[in-house]
């Protein structure tokens, strides 16, 4: 059976933006397995496989429902051991875990201040004023002074702080080594987000991060090309 | 046959301090490997085993001699399959590239930065010349100046850079999740380094990422704890 995969968009239902959604869709192709994304709202969320979850992505696989990319990847390795790991044993899934939590505060952050007016942008009315008030409510500043990441100092703090995952690349193709593994799809996530929501360019082509990117774009069939980038 | 390990010392040859020796030094442990410790000067450092290599760890392991401290945890785990494993597969070492990457880029700076002058004086004067003259030739500044990490402000910044690891041991006891790999051990090698050269205190008892470098002080017998902090 088709996995459902709630997938959170704006006024376009073809353009997913979330991250962590996007994590999903390629742990999903990277095991091999057939999903059918269900298009969600911000406001929907709430509501989702009867509104015990607060986020998504979610999952409903039969009678599993799984929510948080993480669990996700961990329910399908689980589930689908002899398709190919997501993470490896013993160690994998420690080690995604930080590098998801260096993803969350290095690179999300920065991808806010660049870019939370074009994801405002994408939503109709509803959705504005609903990420509008929960942004704007837990930031305690207007959306408009949040997007203060566009200047070439803290572009270039930016560059900096991405220097240990630059340092990986240059030595292999993918953060898990050879082959890419969930670890890749933490930080894929938060680069698709911005490519899908917002032009603005944050790395030069030359940067071996730059790089990496375009090589999983390519992945699965060119999965993450599917979408187009932002113009 | 018992492994030879060069290993970095000052004028006491029972307190080795190197960070990357001290990474050996755990996964020799977790292998259950016997090594003996080959006291190494940082001027003597250029004619270990002939004096093709120009840094420590190095170690002899029969007719292998391997360098490079992440070299040698894979030459452990490849020669030496049956024993606990350093790295996991598919993904292990790559993952563990990255926590290398990011300890030399967040941890090392500020750790020179707050104690290099106590590792000067861990030296005899002819060691104490040569660091002198290898740091200041590389900095164009002087040791005195380059001790410049010792604010309010440089500590809470160093704090701060640490919340990707925090985050991951609030999750679970160990960087590779519920028991120690290689990459714990890089970021020991670290902590390790500044607990033996200067009695200089960059974390509270409280912080998780004190907490778990105790942990790691306990591994193997007590085998970080076999040298005494320094007073």
């Amino acid at each position: 059976m088709t996995i459902a995969l709630y997938d959170l968009v704006g006024e376009d239902a073809g353009r997913p933006f979330s991250p962590h959604c996007w994590k999903v869709r390629m742990a999903l192709a990277h095991k091999g397995l057939e999903a059918d994304a269900v298009p969600t709202r911000f406001v929907e969320v709430a509501s989702v496989e009867g509104g015990t979850d607060r986020t998504v992505p979610v999952i409903r696989d039969g009678d599993s429902v799984v929510q948080d990319s993480f669990a996700i990847a961990e329910y399908l390795d689980d589930r689908y051991p002899d398709r190919p790991a997501l993470f490896g044993q013993p160690g994998g899934r420690g080690l995604a875990r930080f590098v998801e939590g260096w993803s969350q505060r290095t690179i999300h952050p920065f991808i806010a201040s660049v870019a939370i007016l074009d994801i405002h942008a994408m939503l109709d009315d509803e959705n504005r004023r609903f990420f509008r008030e929960s942004r704007e409510g837990r930031s305690g500043r207007p959306l408009e002074a949040m997007q203060d990441g566009r200047t070439p100092e803290r572009l270039a703090e930016f560059g900096k702080a991405l220097e240990p995952l630059r340092a990986t690349l240059k030595r292999q193709p993918f953060l898990a080594g050879d082959a890419p593994m969930f670890a890749d799809y933490i930080v894929f996530g938060a680069f698709q987000w911005l490519r899908i929501a917002s032009p603005f360019v944050v790395l030069e082509g030359s940067d071996p991060v730059a790089q990496w990117f375009e090589r999983c774009l390519d992945l699965h069939g060119g999965l993450g090309r599917s979408v187009p980038a932002a113009v």
